[in-house]
């Protein structure tokens, strides 16, 4: 009978420091918002909250305030509102995103009809494409490709997607356009912690996903995983069921790039209290057996 | 009892193309070569020496006289050495095969590792790698990609290659590289005459492709049709066996895109003598059943 945790799970670094730069801004001004979520889990943006840090869904509600930019980004024109409205912008967008919405706006101006992997009603989405100049496609996958032909095609994809859907998508626009260029912008971290859920998922009778239920990268686990074993996607420890681990030997735990240690630390040592070995409990994320900290 | 020819087979544009703008020169002059056989059928080539074109195989045979570029195009350093002994030429490069040329360039300017989907040694190949600056990776397919990590990549193709093959090829780069450019490099009439070859040879007993040994493209409408059907590969009628045909039903006829229609005509011919219909001969390809010319 064992738990383990799969070998990168927890904080990306565009998510630390996303976090990293908020905290600071708090630091020396009270008075500071973040519009929409920082990042894709309620517990981490409840605790930014508890440390001064509001969070407003609407541009009429930052009243003026300094403007953190959540890790996904926001649309070009609401940057250009802020600094038309003289708001200090305190830009904690993932640079991976950063860099993703440049490529967007370099093969829009090159004449390529520009393709974006990913959901068209994510945040991270929904700003990329304020980027692209004119007609954009927003396909989540090779299933949404129009049957038509086309001339220049630039694909790019949401961050958090699976790598074998890009190829997919790759593929499948080969014999349908003359000219493609694709910038593979999925975040390094994220195939890698997509990689380790899929091993670890192999060798599990259950699975536990922890994150956001809004989280994209965090989903995607989940639908990795489930093509193996019976998974559960949970936000918390609370929602926890005793009844999941009946008859089950080995249990898996992974989690998404946004999911605070603090919460991987409450799954693990509720899913060893289910399976009554209570004194393998422990307080500090690195001490559970097979977990890495991701730099 | 029946014997279909695919509704694409034999001389494409290319091919039409540089026989005429071989007839056309000869007219007018009868000091005449080209460098290497300007398309890749021994029957053709034959008929052009008969027209007075000779076949030259060395640049110092050439020795002065008005020169003909074969329809797979040379490498660029023979182009400067024509040029700077003052040769006349008389370029008969498939366009489609020019633009390849370009493509590759282009590419290589622009900082991209070049990968070439093709044959190695065929003229066409050899001639595109020469348009490359520095290091370009010549591979027949996804098996061939080295396992390491790439930057920019750049990939055209052979323009007589399988889409699929271009399909897998992308696919598999995908993981492998930040950023891909991809030409789609295939000349169309290749995928519609490989279509046509495919589509008969699920419907036949026994198919026959007819065209040169060394004819990039017929030698692919071979395999094509051998993944599903027993399939002979012959250059002229004098090659066929009529036990081939014993017991077998529905004949499949398709010609690569270098194969003169009297060639296509005799073995159609020889087949329908095989099986005993000897009324059904035919003297032009028109008449031909199931025969479609291609524009």
């Amino acid at each position: 009978m064992s738990v383990k945790i799969a070998e990168n799970s927890g904080f990306c670094f565009g998510v630390k420091r996303a976090i990293k730069i908020a905290l600071e801004a708090a630091q020396g001004n009270h008075e500071i918002v973040t519009l929409g979520p920082i990042i894709h889990n309620p517990q981490m943006v409840e605790k930014l909250t508890s440390e001064g840090i509001e969070r407003v869904n609407e541009f009429s509600e930052i009243q003026g305030r300094p403007t953190i930019i959540r890790s996904h980004g926001v649309k070009k024109e609401i940057l250009e509102e802020l600094i038309a409205n003289n708001i200090e912008i305190i830009n904690a967008t993932c640079p991976y995103v950063s860099k993703t919405q440049e490529y967007a706006k370099e093969l829009s101006e090159q004449g390529y009809l520009v393709v974006i992997m990913g959901d068209k009603n994510h945040p991270e989405v929904i700003a990329l494409s304020s980027y692209i100049e004119g007609e954009c496609l927003i396909v989540t996958g090779a299933e949404d490709i129009p049957k038509k032909k086309y001339q220049k095609v630039g694909i790019i994809s949401q961050t958090t997607r699976k790598i074998d859907d890009l190829q997919k998508l790759v593929s499948t626009f080969i014999p349908k356009c003359h000219e493609m260029r694709v910038m593979n912008t999925i975040c390094n971290a994220t195939s890698i912690r997509q990689e380790s859920t899929l091993e670890l998922a192999k060798k599990s009778d259950l699975m536990i996903v922890v994150g956001g239920r809004n989280s994209s990268n965090t989903k995607m686990l989940a639908k990795i995983s489930e093509d193996f074993v019976e998974t559960f996607h949970i936000e918390t420890a609370c929602e926890i069921d005793k009844k999941w681990f009946k008859d089950k030997e080995n249990i898996g735990l992974t989690a998404g790039a946004s999911t605070p240690d603090w919460v991987i630390m409450e799954v693990y040592n509720k899913i060893i209290e289910c399976m009554g070995n209570i004194n393998q409990k422990v307080e500090k994320i690195k001490d559970i057996p097979g977990f890495k900290e991701e730099e």
